[in-house]
C-alpha cells in the first residue's frame, strides 16, 4: 500500500523514546501516570505523585476527553476487499461520528441490550488531537497529533437498517468505544501490527503501514478542511477485515504492537423501557443486518473463522 | 397530525410565564440575561447584574454548550411529502449528528467555501436537555427538557455524495448551526408556527403542532434508549418542506413564533488549502447533489418558489 | 441558632421523595444510577440502563463536575466557639476556594506527602448548583440548588504558614475533597445531623438545623452578588468543632443523616521532587500550624478527644 | 534580580518565530486565527479558514479556557519594596485563586458595582499550561507552557476586610480578569517590559527579566508539587508597584512588549439586590481598605502619581 502523501521524515510524534500516559482509579481517586518501559520496574505505572503501582490491578479511565469523535468508514485494504471486493474502498475517505458518551475505559463493560442480537467488534487505532487544527496540509497535520491509542469501534448491527447511513444507533450507544489503556507517543505507527482477539483468539490482523490506505495526517487534513479539530478530539482510523458479532461474557481486545492492548467484556443489559412501549426503531434481523453482522465470509482468511468458532465454543 | 404519544397535560416546560435567557457580549465580556417581555421595558435584556441593555445592538453567543448534537432527518409531514411523497416519512424517526464546532450565535456568519455551490437552509426548533437522561418513557422525557431555541440546520450539499449517509461534511462544517438568540421556557410549542426567511421573504412555513410527526418527548425517549443525553445536549427536530440553497450576502432567518428568530449571513471564504493539494472528497455537482440542493419543486407551494426568486433578485 | 433568612416554606429541593444519584465504575465503564431506598431491593443501585448493582462493591466517581468550588470558613457555632470563643464567628460568612483537581470520589485515597505531618479532616455538607445563578435573593436561591452531598474538606496544615490566608496549599492539593457517594434531593437538610468518623469513632457531631449560622440559600445569595455560579458548581458549608490531623492508613468518613456517608483512606506518597531542590515553601511545624492542626482542645467535648485517641491506638 | 533557577538555555516556548493566536467574534461566530507579524499584511489576523480580518474592529473572546486560575501575590521587587519595604517579598512565592467566571476578553467591560469605591488595576503577564503537569522540576516545567498573555488582575478592594486573606470577593468577581488579546509563543519573556496604562498614561512599569523574583518555571514547579495543573490552566505572575483604583469610564490597559496589549473599560453596574437586603459583607471603607486601594505613595516613583492624576483629570 502506498500512501497518497508519503512521509518526508519521521514526525516527532512517532520518534522515540516511547511514552505512554494512563489515567487510573485507585480507590475512588483518579491519577495520571507514565508507564515504565525498561529496567527492573518495567510494566509498573509511575503515578505523577511519585508512587509506583501495578496497572493490571487498577480500573482505567479513558485517557482522552474529546469534544468530538470522528471515524473513518474503511481505510484497510483487507476490509475494502472483504466488503467491496477491491483493495481501495473509495477515492477518498468517508466518515461518521460517535458521541462522547460512547467512550469506555480499559477492561470496561460493553453493553448488549437484551433485545439485540448483533454486537460487532472492530479493532482500530485512534489518533488524539493536541491543539486547535483547521485548514492544514497533510505535512503540517503531524504537528497536531498528541498520540495514539488502541480502540474498539463496537457496533450494534441490529440498528443497521435505520438512521439512513449515519449509524447513530449502530455505533453511538453508550460504552461502544473502549479506548486505551493509555495514550502513546514515540512509536512508529506504520511499523506496527493491529490484532483483535475474542477470548484470546486472533480474529483480525493487519500490518498498519502496509494495509491502511490513508495515514492519520491525510485524514486530519481532509477533515480539517471544513471542521475545526480541538485539543482532545479523537479520530478512529478504521478496521481490517473480519468484523463479527460477539456475545455476553466474551472478552474482546484490540492490540496495536508497540502501543498497547485495550479490552472489554460484552455484558447483557435489559431492553430499554421505551422499546417495550413501541417507541423508536426496534432491533431488526434483516438480510442487510445479517450481511454486515455475520460478515462476508467468502473473502475472509479461513483461520479467522476458525478462531471465532473456538472463541464461541470456549464461551458456551 | 396525531402524535404517537399525545400529551396528558401541558408539561411544566411549556407552561407560562415565558422566560427567555440569552448570552451576549458587551465589549469583550460575556453576560447572561433574561428578556423583559412586558411593560415599558419590553424588548430589553435585563443582564443578571441588573443592567438593562438593547439586545439588538449586541453580539450573541450560542445559549447552549452541548457535548453532543443529534438531529432528526425528517419529522414534518410537508418535508416527507416533498422528498418521499407520503405524509409520514418512516415508521420511526432516524437521526444524524453535528459536531459542537458547528455551533453559531445569532447574527453570525454562515461560511460557504469558494469551491462550494450549494449551502441549504433548514429552519428548525431545537430542544435543550436539562439533566442526565437515559432509559425514560415519552411521558417522563418532558422533565428532562431545559427549553427550546430556534435553529438553522445549514448543509453544504456539495458533499451529499460522500460520507455514505452520515452527512458529516454536509452538516458538520464550522458555523453550520446558528442557534438562539435565546433559550425559552413557558411557551406551548405545539401552538407555534415555524417560518424561515431569506432576505425577509418567507421560504418555509409549518405549524408545529399540526405538521410534526413526533414530539420532542418521543424523540428523547427514542434516543435515550441506548444513548445517555447530558445536560446541555441539543436535539434538532427537523425541517418542513422547501430547503434550498443560498448565496454569500443573503440573510437567512428562522422564526418560531413565541420562541424567537435566529439569523445569520452567508459569507464566502477561500477554498481549503488541502483541497488544492487534492486531499479528500472534492465538492461535487452531481444529479443527486442537485436533486437535494435545488429541491423537489413539483411538490412545493408556488409562493415559496416566488419568495426565493425575489430573495435572489434582491441580492443581485 | 436562628437563620438570618428563615424558611417561609420547605423548598422543593428539600421536599420528598428522597432521590440519590450516583456515578459508579463497573469494570472501566462509568454509569449513572439511582439508589433504591425502599422495598426488597433497598440499598441497591438501579443503573439507568436497568440493571441492579451493589454499590458497596463498586468504585465511585465524584457525582459532580464543578467549574468552581467555594468553601465557607466557619458557619457552625461549635467551630466558632472552639476557634474564636463566640457562637457566631463573624457578622457575615467568609470564603476560600478549592480547585477542581482536589475532587475525590467515595472510598478514595486522601494523599499525605512524606514530608507533611498534619492532614486535618473537616466533615461538611456540600451544595450543588443546578443552573446559572447571579444576583438573587436568599428566597430565590433555593431554586438554584440541585442537591446536597456529604464531603470532607481535608487540609494539609503544614502549609498554614504560607499563602497569606488563601490556604491554596492547605486546602487545594489533589484528592483533598472527597465528595459523595451521591447527590441527594428530597431531604430536609435542617433536620439532619453531621458526624465525622475516624476508623469508626465519632470525632465531630452537629445538628445542622440548630448549629449552622447560615443556610445554603443565604450563602448562595451572598456569593452570587458578585460571582456567577454555574450549573455543577459546589459550595462547601463549613465544619463543626474538632478538626484534627489523621495519619496514613486511617479511614476518615463524614455522614449526613438522610444524605449519605463519604469515606476515604489517608495514603502516604513520596515528597515532591521539587521540594528536594528547595523549590517553594516547605512544610512547617510552627506554633500556628500546630495550633490549628492539633486543635483548641480546651473548648472541645471530652468524648471527641477520647474517640480520636482510640482511633489512633486502633491504627497503631 | 537573579532567579533561583536561572535558564540553562532559552526554552522552546521563548524561541522564535513569534506566534500569536486570537479568538474573535465575527457577527455571532467565533473564529480562531493567527496574527500576521510581517510584510504587507502585518497587523492583520489570518483566520484559520483563510480570510484576513482587521482585529481592531472585532470583539475578542478570552484566548484561554482554564479549569483553574492561580495568581502569585507578589513577585516584582518594586511591588515588594512598595508594600513591604524589601526587594524580595517572601522566601518563596504565595498564591491565591480567581474563578473562571472572572475571565474577560480584550476591550471588555470591567464591572464596578454602584456600592463599591475601589477597583484597583494590576498589570500582569499570564502563563498558560499546555498539558497535565504534576511533580516536575523548574527545568522540566518549561515544557508544560503553551504561551503567555497580557492580563489585568483587577481587584474590588472594598472587600479587602473580609474573606480572611483569600480575597475571593476582592479578586473573584465577574469580569475582573481581562486576558489577551492573544496567546503568544516565541518571545523571550525575560527581555520584555510590562506597562499599565490608565486612559493612555503609564501608571506601572517594570522590566520582567530584571524585576521579577521568580520565573514561570519556578512557580509551576512550586504549585505542581501538590496540585495537578491541566491543559489550559492559567497562572498570573504578579504585578509591579503602583496598583491604584480606577473609576467608571476609564480605560485600563496592560502591555507586555512583544506579547501584546489587553484593555478594558471600567463600567458601573447597580448594587446587588441581596446587598439591599443586608445579605453578606458590605463594601467597606476602612483604613486597611484605603491603605491597599490608594497605595503606598511614599515609595512610588513620582511620575506614576502624576500620570494617574492626569488620567483622572482627563476622565472628569
Amino acid at each position: 500500500m502506498k500512501f497518497d502523501f508519503p512521509l518526508k521524515e519521521l514526525p516527532a510524534v512517532m520518534r522515540g523514546p516511547r511514552m505512554e500516559r494512563r489515567r487510573v482509579l485507585v480507590g475512588g481517586s483518579a491519577f495520571w501516570g507514565t508507564m515504565i518501559d525498561e529496567g527492573a520496574e518495567a510494566g509498573c505505572l509511575r503515578l505523577d505523585d511519585g508512587r509506583r503501582v501495578d496497572p493490571d490491578t487498577l480500573p482505567h479511565l479513558p485517557p482522552v476527553s474529546p469534544s468530538k469523535i470522528i471515524a473513518v468508514h474503511i481505510s484497510y485494504s483487507s476490509r475494502s476487499l472483504e466488503t467491496r471486493n477491491k483493495p481501495r474502498p473509495t477515492e477518498t475517505p468517508t466518515y461518521f461520528t460517535k458521541p462522547p458518551t460512547s467512550l469506555n475505559g480499559h477492561r470496561g463493560q460493553i453493553l448488549k441490550p437484551a433485545d439485540c442480537k448483533y454486537l460487532n467488534y472492530e479493532g482500530e487505532y485512534a489518533v488524539v488531537i493536541s491543539r486547535t487544527c483547521r485548514n492544514v496540509t497533510p505535512d503540517e497535520a503531524w504537528d497536531f497529533i498528541e498520540g495514539f491509542c488502541p480502540a474498539l469501534d463496537m457496533g450494534l448491527q441490529d440498528f443497521r437498517d435505520t438512521d439512513q447511513g449515519s449509524m447513530l444507533r449502530v455505533k453511538g450507544a453508550d460504552t461502544l468505544l473502549p479506548i486505551g489503556p493509555g495514550i502513546v507517543r514515540g512509536v512508529n505507527l506504520f511499523e506496527q501490527t493491529l490484532r483483535t482477539f475474542v477470548n484470546g483468539h486472533i480474529v483480525q490482523e493487519a500490518h498498519i503501514g502496509e494495509e491502511t490506505v490513508w495515514g492519520p495526517h491525510y485524514v486530519i487534513a481532509d477533515i480539517a478542511r471544513h471542521i475545526t479539530l480541538e485539543a482532545g478530539d479523537v479520530i478512529l482510523m478504521g478496521t481490517p477485515c473480519h468484523s463479527r458479532s460477539v456475545d455476553p461474557g466474551q472478552l474482546v481486545e484490540c492490540e496495536i504492537t508497540g502501543i498497547g492492548r485495550i479490552g472489554g467484556t460484552v455484558t447483557a443489559i435489559p431492553a430499554p423501557r421505551a422499546s417495550a412501549l413501541g417507541v423508536g426503531h426496534q432491533p431488526t434481523d434483516s438480510p442487510e443486518v445479517r450481511r454486515v453482522a455475520l460478515g462476508f465470509d467468502e473473502r475472509v482468511p479461513e483461520h479467522f473463522k476458525e478462531a471465532l468458532r473456538l472463541a464461541k465454543e470456549a464461551h458456551q
